[in-house]
């Protein structure tokens, strides 16, 4: 039977997706469990990889079982034998030819920033803390320059291994609201592509840091999307403000 | 000069507000750094203790200091030489008669509980996980028991310090909201008063816990409250659920 789980994890002690070595990861973890109550070893797929210190809110992976579960049963299995920073909220039966990451249509990403003098304890793990005022209505008019699709170049880690650069991005919106539990703004930066090179979302976040605090003018943002030139990039964002918001399947 | 600093913390990785002997306390950590700063023991003064385990959005503590400081700059000193699971979000300069806990007219508690099969990692630190379904109306409606001033030795610990047990709840509110981030309900429980015993919100939210599941009538409310028979009272919910939101001043 084929099982599609969805998935939530506090990135902040995992190395990321992706099985390491001696390393505790998000698809290690549930290898480890999964392996042990199907008595053998599985393989879990994931929708992708997140890296070290991401957090989801709404990750998807599936995995092929030969023992016999009900999705509640399985579910209450595997968080049975995680610890609390990871939990599969549901599980659904599905056909055998879903596959987590190739039926997979787009994804959206979530990166929060706190804007403000001093960060609540309730958001240091989840949100990246910028005390410089930052422009929100700037940065929304820069957002457009991102939607299309797009060589990304200029946003990607330099040892990316895909060959292929160009991604659609079909939604980028950046809000700003008061949340009573920071006692402070936050400003969401919600993207939504078909899919995104390894560090894209972190790269046009930290570009964008970069036009809320008027170091960076739209000119650049264009001329880098058009020539691919990393210097003309903003800094990379800190991993913890990143969040994989959901996946979505036809 | 004395100081009036508004106090977050993550409860989980303290052993409550108040100072004591090798262990991380609030209080203790914070007379810790204001010593520090002002080259001499000082005294922090908070609004009330809270448990071990128990946050706070809102915490409210007075400091007098003999060095001269700007608020800002003593917030950022502060908060330079804490880890991020405390922080000052804002300190002011009173007048000298300030007394966090004499000057206080009332506190709110904010008791959250995530009433679903699973509890998503971002809330496990700061809810309480109920997977029975809870009644919501049914809790509002008993909420209105609790309001008013009352004899609260049924709610309140047998080694409770205070003698005097009376205290006056100015309001209760039960209200459920689905929450984003939990994918899931989450039933919060609103309680203010000019005063709380030790372990009284706990204790009244894990009464009212067995009302939402059906298993304590309004008679058995009413009578604990008249009596002040800790047996018909519900078991004290857990330390971890609770935040100390705020703290009313004139």
């Amino acid at each position: 039977m084929n099982f599609k789980l969805l998935i939530q994890y506090d990135g902040t002690d995992f190395s990321g997706w992706q099985v390491q070595d001696n390393r505790r990861t998000v698809q290690g973890e549930l290898t480890r469990v999964l392996s042990l109550l199907d008595n053998r070893e599985v393989y879990v797929c994931g929708s992708g990889r997140t890296d070290a210190g991401v957090h989801a809110e709404g990750q998807v992976a599936n995995v092929k079982l030969i023992k016999k579960f009900t999705p509640e049963k399985l579910r209450n299995a595997i968080n049975g034998n995680l610890q609390r920073d990871l939990r599969v909220l549901k599980v659904e039966e599905v056909s055998d030819d879903f596959h987590a990451r190739f039926s997979a249509r787009g994804k959206t990403y979530l990166y929060r920033v706190v804007n403000a003098p001093v960060i609540s304890p309730f958001w240091t793990r989840y949100a990246h803390h910028e005390t410089r005022p930052l422009d929100t209505e700037r940065m929304s008019e820069a957002a457009k320059f991102f939607v299309g699709e797009h060589d990304w170049t200029a946003f990607s880690s330099a040892q990316s291994d895909s060959e292929n650069k160009i991604r659609r991005v079909t939604d980028f919106e950046v809000s700003s609201r008061y949340d009573e539990r920071a006692a402070a703004q936050i400003i969401e930066f919600r993207i939504t592509g078909e899919g995104f090179l390894r560090y894209m979302v972190r790269s046009i976040v930290g570009t964008m840091l970069e036009v809320g605090r008027g170091e960076k003018d739209f000119d650049t943002i264009q001329r880098a999307i058009a020539t691919g030139d990393r210097k003309l990039a903003g800094a990379t964002a800190p991993a913890h403000g990143l969040t994989l918001l959901k996946v979505y399947y036809e």
